[in-house]
């Protein structure tokens, strides 16, 4: 017998070996239809799984994150039923629920059209409502498992057996469709309400290029037709924003697959915005006390062997035979930093040391896991590193949490999530540097956050080797998440690089070190700040700010001598005098996105105004041109 | 008999086999003391060499550049014998004479102390004065000269005969001293009149750090003692302000060995003034029409070898293993930048397209080459890249050459040598395009140089296979050449890449394509600049431009509310708070070649002025804050 506490309040003894579903049978009908699984010490279980020691239950409902990832894995294999059922002959690879719905990749010879997209989801729905469905689970030794889908043909299933380590492993049965999975899955196939496949897409098995080429299938679920309906509004609204569509359409950054997957090419208008973000955040970085350096794309191996990178990150790594040496492209901008540090020694009156860098590294990341300017392999991290003293800590993470607010709100990112990441400290042997360090490490953290009075989560455990951490996720505009800035302690490099100050005692002692990266990479930033904005950037980062329309031939002298007077205000702004129709080039600059249009007929130009139409704000009729260029001024000078 | 016309308007017959010597016979004794070599179809012959064809033959004398490299080269010969003959057992490397000098390279196991070289010296002037020495020149056939050499255990003759492909070589002695060469030589060793050793280094044998370390030693040779007194003078000038040293000193930049040689680390002060050149070079590029664009740094093997570097250029490539795919560091940015264009299809309307980058790129250049920012392994090219129609040709040439007039003028270089490199119309079989693509193009930048009205050296065959070129040398404070713009035609891109654009006609045609970077790049122009400047900058290019300084703590207050005056109208400033003497922190803001130090004590303070030091100009007196900060913006903003 085992002691059960629900969350509902209510405590019983059950026999171990009960199965979940059973403690759920005294709550009020409504609960239970809406019961998905349950969370027991931090891990969910299955309802069908059966109770094996006492503790809370927590029943995971439809509202919660968990139980729409539970519906999404389940919605999956309900797919790859339906595509076994349809197309015969399949090797099954992975079907993950993902952040953003589910997918499921297959081996086939045929490729997936939309008709057969179509016709899957018809089956699914035809399978969930008349095919007496149920998910069984089965635990089984793992020979016993490859046996199984050795039999079945499935090789990629055998491939992922023998690489666990696992002595049993759990095997999820549906209709005629078998797949190895920990589940958990819905208690009910009709939980699978609301459901669409979105997309179809070729995926490496195991994003590795040299391995078989599978069709992967997109798909979304949810316990409600409105919250599918809504998701799916969100998902046009997605696509609208889509970085990777609007950066060659406005003219911005692109990548060519010529030159390589990850390779951000920036186009002469991406360049200006890139720049207005790099000067703006060099200045500001010098008003915060940082000193501003550059330093090489690459270097010789044995600076990497030095600071551990060569062991643990060498995969990542690109490596080059120089001559008569080894040079790495830097992944990271630490290990020079530190030799400018240590160019001169330093006493505590030089501290704090803040060098600050927009240091370009290049990152060897799986083919599969590239993603636009969100997940690339040559990015510009907006770095520094901090050397601080152990007195001088509060007030430097203060400091960069204040500057991470400011900078971040200032692009017009007022929301964010923030995630402490602490050590464990029953697992002290695996970090650098003493308990001590990551006390008082740990604590500045929590005073900064604190200091702001924001929620945060603190995930304990979740520390590096090397030091605590915060970071923090964007919200854009629409919701979504995106990483920006960490702050981060390294306990490590300091003792590896032997990076010291001399105290007022004349002792040499460690400094404290730390990383940090406001904005994250330029390109990350970037990409998300097109996604928040959806191309319509604000006046002071938009590439071209204005765009001046005569009519008529007869008004381009006056566009002319106006254009001169806007630029030499400091505006950035173009002319379209082609010889097209006003319609044509006013809807040619909506699509370019350009914050104002100012256009001019004879009687603008009798008048010296302009007829001015805002992308933000819609017609707002004749001004002066002087009039124009104060409030443009205006409205840039404040980043409003 | 052969027809020989002297360059002093003599004209005669003589037998060929008669030496050179032998015309001079006739002339007046000062002409014959004067000279050093004849010039016969643009080959130097020595004196003692036979005539062997008819034509025009020009005496080299004293006075040339070709004179100097002669007597440099014999100054080598007699050094090589003076070590032979004081320490034995030498293995001789080679001993050429540079632009600055002459150098031998010996392999010996003594290392050379300074009393060595002084020893050596004063040997070389007994040798000169009281040894009877003579060059002695012979030609043999390859195969002799290698027993020859084998004989004397000579391995590195050996081995740069076995090198060779000439059948017949030729070799000097000189008293004891046997070397491969081939001359020429002076006619007489007493014209080793005036020289002196420098300085001794490390050099690998053939610059590689594979092979044997050999010690080296400097020296420079003139033929009056005046002359070698000024050499001497501008050496103790250039080594003031010797930008390896100015570097660090300043806190510009440096290079750290543990990461690379030829790898530059810019410290903050280096990057400021690393930034203020880009931001004004991005400017006035975007002024002058250039898009401004930023392209990644590596790209895969395949656009390499599409471009043709990776067959023609690859020793000097920095070449990384990829996941599954191999990726260059780019050399160049050509490759991008065609990329680029090619993302659409280009009108003639939309022609000329100028695409102008901050260009960080990698070459693989061997360690011996480095020479602190002047050679490097990583630099920033000034590069962009016009593709025009052959109308546009004209303007567009021209439109660069005033441009880099303007640009260098603006950094202090108003003067500069031109280069015109042209094809052979005997070769044209060896370069890429058309004969009339050529004619159009060297017509052109021939046009540009004219327009200015400058002196020129056109160069026939000099140009690269891939297009005719105009190279800049800018001549700094001391005289000094320094390599900086280059505009060059290339008519093998188009055609490998297709660049083409659809003319008004409708049809494809090839663009022309025109490279140039107008700074060079920017490790070298900054290296050139520090050098020229002596490390005192202009007050627009000054990382630090005024320093304030409180002559005791009672003067601290006044002093900091006046800094930020200072800087709120955009200079860069800081203060000396220290609490050292007045004197010492003078000195110190010497040492740094601040441009304006600003003092203040009692008297400063109560009547608001400042008692102000340029360093130009000296002691200013005492001037009221705003009046100050006036003049200084009007420094600053008119780039005095």
């Amino acid at each position: 017998m085992v002691e059960i506490s629900l969350n509902t309040g209510v405590r019983k003894e059950v026999p171990a070996g009960t199965p979940f579903m059973a403690l759920l049978e005294e709550l009020p009908e409504e609960m239970r239809r809406d019961a998905v699984a349950v969370k027991v010490n931090g891990r969910i279980f299955d309802l069908r799984q059966a109770v094996t020691d006492g503790g809370e239950v927590e029943i995971v409902t439809g509202g919660s994150e968990e139980a729409l990832d539970i519906l999404g894995h389940s919605t999956a294999h309900l797919m790859a039923l339906a595509v076994m059922e349809l197309f015969g002959d399949v090797k099954f690879a992975i079907g993950p629920s993902i952040e953003d719905g589910f997918y499921y990749d297959f081996l086939l010879e045929r490729t997936f059209t939309p008709e057969d997209v179509a016709a899957i989801e018809k089956r699914m729905r035809t399978l969930r409502d008349e095919g007496n469905l149920e998910f069984v689970r089965e635990d089984m030794p793992k020979d016993e498992a490859i046996k199984l889908f050795t039999g079945l043909g499935q090789t990629f299933k055998v491939e992922l057996l023998n690489d666990l380590e696992a002595e049993t492993v759990s095997i999820y049965r549906l209709g005629g469709f078998t797949d190895l999975c920990s589940g958990p899955h819905v208690p009910d196939i009709k939980m699978v309400r609301a459901f669409k496949l979105l997309s179809t897409a070729g995926a490496y098995w195991r994003g590795d290029e040299k391995r078989e080429m599978l069709q992967r299938i997109y798909g979304t679920a949810f316990f409600s037709e409105e919250d599918l309906s809504k998701d799916l509004t969100r998902r046009e609204e997605a696509k609208r924003r889509d970085h990777r569509i609007l950066g060659p359409q406005l003219g911005l950054f692109d990548i060519k697959e010529e030159a390589g997957g990850g390779l951000v090419f920036w186009y002469p208008k991406g360049y200006i915005l890139r720049e207005i973000i790099e000067t703006y955040w060099k200045a500001e970085h010098r008003k915060a006390g940082y000193d501003v350096i550059l330093t090489p794309h690459i270097a010789r191996s044995e600076l990497w062997k030095a600071s551990g990178h060569y062991e643990y990150y060498r995969e990542n790594m690109y490596i080059i035979q120089g001559e008569g040496q080894e040079l790495v492209l830097k992944p990271m901008n630490c290990p020079a930093h530190i030799l400018i540090y240590k160019s001169k020694l330093h006493s505590y009156r030089d501290l704090p040391v803040r060098y600050a860098e927009l240091g370009t590294v290049y990152r060897n990341e799986r083919s599969g896991t590239l993603h636009g300017l969100l997940r690339v392999r040559g990015f510009t991290q907006d770095d520094a590193h901090i050397f601080c003293t152990p007195e001088q800590l509060l007030e430097e993470v203060e400091s960069c949490f204040e500057f991470a607010h400011q900078l971040l709100t200032s692009f017009g990112f007022d929301n964010y999530k923030v995630e402490l990441s602490v050590h464990d400290p029953d697992q002290m042997e695996k970090y650098a540097g003493t308990e001590e360090d990551w006390q008082k490490a740990e604590a500045s953290l929590l005073a900064a956050i604190e200091k702001r009075d924001i929620p945060f989560r603190k995930i304990i455990g979740e520390a590096v080797f090397y030091g605590p951490k915060i970071d923090l996720k964007l919200i854009d505009a629409i919701g979504r998440g995106w990483q920006a800035t960490t702050i981060q302690f390294d306990f490590n490099l300091p003792r590896r690089f032997d990076i010291v100050y001399v105290t007022s005692e004349g002792k040499r002692e460690y400094v404290y070190m730390i990383h940090r990266a406001l904005l994250g990479s330029l390109e990350r930033f970037i990409g998300t700040l097109t996604e928040h904005y959806a191309g319509e950037f604000p006046m002071w980062l938009a590439p071209v700010q204005a765009i001046l329309l005569p009519i008529g031939l007869e008004h381009h002298d006056y566009v002319r001598s106006c254009l001169e007077k806007v630029r030499a205000a400091g505006i950035r702004a173009e002319a379209d005098l082609r010889e097209e129709k006003i319609g044509y080039r006013i809807r040619e600059a909506e699509l370019q996105k350009i914050p104002y249009m100012l256009v001019a007929g004879s009687k603008e130009m009798e008048e010296g105004t302009f007829d001015v139409r805002s992308k933000a704000r819609g017609r707002l009729g004749a001004k002066k041109i002087d009039e124009i260029i104060a409030e443009l001024v205006d409205e840039i000078d404040t980043k409003a």
